[in-house]
């Protein structure tokens, strides 16, 4: 008997397992997110319910749920937790947004570009301080201290990627840095909330943690190559909007230390603000191509997805861990 | 024997008594922000620091400390508290500058102007994180309730007034949900908190909660009235900054109830945006000067102080609750 390695290659990759071991879960976690954006001021359901009704993912309360499950967790604490992930999250693309200036989210016109950006930051506001008052309700300290943490990290990372911006010397160790805390921190904190709902031991809410924050390197990562391949529309994101925005991606720290002169001196120019148009994109294109720059972000993206498999193989074989598996190999597998 | 009633006119007023009476605990509670607005990203504690160092009242963590001392409470679990406090407010402050494109507080050019509305909302959103990290340090689910709904309420009455924004039929009893909202509540919890860890009963978290909130409102109106009286400088503000801003404030809302037809004409095109010269704001201070909408207004404040102080008639006398009344006294004698 040979023992069973789970590779990322072994199937074609869907979502659907996930989606339909969460279903009935994600019914309640959605009547929670409904209600509890409710609000006397119109405006605050209205424009929250802009984006988390537009079709997002739900992919950090997903995985809350789906950890739950592979922990054999019979209770429904997490679902309050699982809408407050997706509040914290739906409030960072709010603010987001604003501090992008971006115009398109998921296909649809930001919020920012609605209702303007005073608006944004206030709902953003909103939905942060609601996330908190549900975490309260399921009453656990515990739960709390990983969340309010997480907050903490992700605002940080989003400063250090402020602070980057349009920076050409930014490292990769340092670009790593900045996609875990801004957005592999929640999915390991998701991933996490689970365990300790369910009261397991250190290690399996370690395990979990790993799980979620190598899955989130990798889902940032295959998104910041779909920049430099996709169509408009792909992610409901435009292709060349980091371009576009000058923003230091693995793909620009790959190209710009594998290009010659003249590419270094284009880089320059983009990620300072002096090349952003449909001509330069499609240079910046060919040059991600000739040095493979893509390519790689995806290899790094599928060593991630590699080790958050491995970080739940501990766990005993079920339907969860399967599903669980399978997600991973879906975000990779994302870009092609 | 007659009862003694504490009267507002009772003496000249001053905070310095309050000052003294915490000035202790509040050497703590500074350390706890200076260590915990710490960051590896420079620019948070720069930025944080150009506000929180900027020489502010901290008044709100001073009223927690206030009231634990009214209650007796000998302990230090409240100082991590009261640095929430201050967080949230900060918080607050930074978004607020970004939502209304101020460029001036407490007398020095704001976070958003100097460093740009992308760094204020973000170290915004760290702030807060902290303020729930140090939370959760303290280890009081109540206390998590009561400083999380007050954010969720802060944050719906910053977009209720946004959507008021310019608009000239707002009536008294909205603007005043609004100030309770984005004012009183804070200062409301700020004080109940204090309660909860001192472990007294519901009583005494209601008192303190109802001495916070008037006290509140007090202070926000005649922070209102301030600004068709004073010169630039009195709060760091500038006398005429709201009108230039169209704000509807109480002085507006009364004015223009007692105008004449040309005297609402005048406000409507003031607060639409089409009447912001200084020859404006100097019509707009003989309008509320002749209507007596900055008399009433401050008469209002002294309706909602007397109420703060009675509030806390109940506890027996002592320096801090002496020190307590002559605060609210103090609030309501700034624009004189």
């Amino acid at each position: 008997m040979t023992a069973t390695v789970q590779r990322l290659d072994a199937h074609a990759p869907s979502l659907e397992p996930m989606l339909r071991l969460v279903a009935g879960d994600m019914d309640h976690v959605n009547a929670v997110i409904v209600d509890r954006m409710r609000s006397d001021i119109p405006l605050i359901p209205e424009l929250a319910g802009h984006l988390i009704a537009g079709g997002g993912k739900r992919m950090r309360p997903m995985l809350t749920l789906a950890s739950a499950r592979l922990l054999g967790y019979e209770g429904a604490r997490h679902h309050v937790l699982a809408a407050a992930v997706e509040f914290i999250h739906t409030a960072t693309l709010l603010h987001d947004d604003v501090v992008d200036g971006s115009d398109l989210r998921r296909g649809k016109r930001t919020a920012n570009i609605i209702w303007g950006n005073p608006a944004s930051v206030l709902v953003g506001d909103f939905l942060f301080s609601r996330s908190f008052e549900l975490m309260v309700e399921a009453e656990s300290l515990k739960v709390l201290r990983i969340l309010s943490n997480a907050s903490a990290v992700i605002a940080e990372g989003e400063v250090n990627q402020l602070t980057a911006a349009r920076r050409i010397d930014l490292p990769e160790e340092r670009y790593l840095d900045i996609i875990d805390a801004k957005t592999a921190a929640l999915f390991a904190a998701a991933c996490r909330i689970a365990a300790v709902v369910a009261e397991r031991p250190e290690a399996d809410e370690a395990a979990l943690d790993a799980y979620g924050r190598n899955l989130g390197i990798a889902f940032q990562l295959v998104d910041d190559a779909i920049d430099y391949v996709s169509d408009a529309g792909t992610m409901g994101k435009d292709a060349g909007d980091d371009f576009r925005e000058g923003k230091m991606t693995l793909p620009v720290i790959l190209a710009l230390a594998r290009g010659d002169e003249t590419d270094r001196k284009f880089w320059k120019d983009a990620v300072e603000g002096r090349r952003a148009s449909d001509a330069d994109f499609a240079h910046a294109i060919d040059l991600v191509r000739k040095t493979r720059a893509v390519d790689d972000t995806l290899a790094r993206a599928r060593h991630y997805g590699q080790r958050a498999i491995d970080a739940i193989a501990g766990f005993p074989a079920s339907k969860a861990k399967d599903a669980m598996v399978e997600a991973v190999a879906f975000a990779v597998a994302r870009a092609y």
